[in-house]
């Protein structure tokens, strides 16, 4: 039992930090947003397309996760406020980023220039699912090569996002994809699941997705101003 | 310090109990391939199209490594000699297949009457690398929408592995994805790796990467038959 142990250790205290996390983004009222999936979902690319429509109304930083390469940070750098880099390749827990890693993160951003951070999570659908970093909205891209039966299969994650988004959708004359059966087995995980389906390609279905992200943004806000 | 000791102290059990595992195998001369992919990337379809084209040649089973959900094991039941599934969600280790849990699926499979396993395991680019099952051969399915970055990004299972299967290239003229730049990244790191290009929608390439195995089998089984 030592080892269960250990990792419930592990879990708790990394609750405790991102409790704290969050405390200290919501003191600088910075929306914090938690971008998971499998690698090669398109979580780059959704963070740029979301960049490019909300930039000239929000300030946005970005962390990029990786457990090796600066390949992503290199593509979000000239487009996001800030970015910070983590690469846990030779840390401990190198599967997902926990919330001493973000702790640590925060302190070299500009949290008061900062109006939303974009987490690019590990490419990973198990570990992250089990690791709070203090963010407020947690998002699942599923792409549609991956298939339909995700939920299915790594029901963890997927029952626990506040938004699912549905990526790569102009490839659904190649490939066979049934969208009600995602859609149906994800809702019966997550039945107040929010879900977008977009290509961050053609730019499909982005607006949307910034649209609820705008609302989100103000309804924070609006909480964080009403605390004081 | 304490975290990292107890990872290493379960790394070096995972050791013993492989090889033990690996003992057994060689014994009963079962060929035995640990399949390894981000999830979606067409492990069960590449089993599927392994066992099309082998089954007159050799008896095949199929451990099938599952988060939750028996879908792939009822994909594989009818095909296979014998199927065990493994479903981690409720396991301490719940992100990869470990030895422990391959040793008691070995104690329901027939090994007298089996040639060749076939281990599909957890949905997953990280946590796989660091646990040998007792495989003898380590293969990596990488397919063509996960974008031609991986091998930078996901180092250590690449770098580890016998063979890398590049997926779905029926998606190519879709997608932007530069093959030779793939491959030599993939060389990079693992300069003796065996490539192949498939598509498991269309057959096209399966043939060699049979070829290939029924190969290793012939060696496999020939070492052991000298070891006596």
């Amino acid at each position: 039992m030592k080892k269960i142990e250990v990792i419930q250790n592990v879990l708790e205290a990394n609750q405790s930090i991102a409790a704290q996390n969050q405390l200290l983004l919501d003191n600088h009222k910075v929306l914090t947003v938690n971008i998971m999936s499998s690698p090669g979902a398109g979580k780059t690319s959704f963070i740029l397309q979301t960049i490019a429509r909300l930039k000239n109304k929000l300030r946005i930083a970005v962390v990029e996760g990786d457990v090796a390469s600066t390949i992503d940070a290199e593509k979000v750098k000239n487009e996001a406020v800030a970015v910070v880099q983590i690469t846990t390749r030779y840390m401990s827990e190198n599967c997902t980023l926990i919330a001493t890693m973000i702790s640590r993160a925060l302190q070299s951003l500009p949290l008061e220039d900062i109006d939303l951070l974009l987490i690019e999570n590990i490419g990973n659908l198990i570990c992250p699912s089990e690791f709070a970093l203090g963010e407020h909205k947690r998002i699942v891209i599923s792409s549609i090569p991956e298939g339909d039966d995700k939920p299915a299969k790594y029901p963890m994650i997927f029952s626990d996002a506040d938004a699912v988004v549905i990526n790569k959708i102009d490839l659904l004359p190649y490939i066979d994809f049934d969208i009600s059966s995602f859609q149906s087995t994800l809702v019966g995980l997550n039945p107040k699941v929010k879900i977008f389906k977009v290509s961050c390609k053609t730019g499909d279905g982005i607006e949307n997705w910034c649209s609820w992200l705008l609302n989100e943004k103000t309804n924070h806000q609006f909480k964080q101003t009403k605390k004081r």
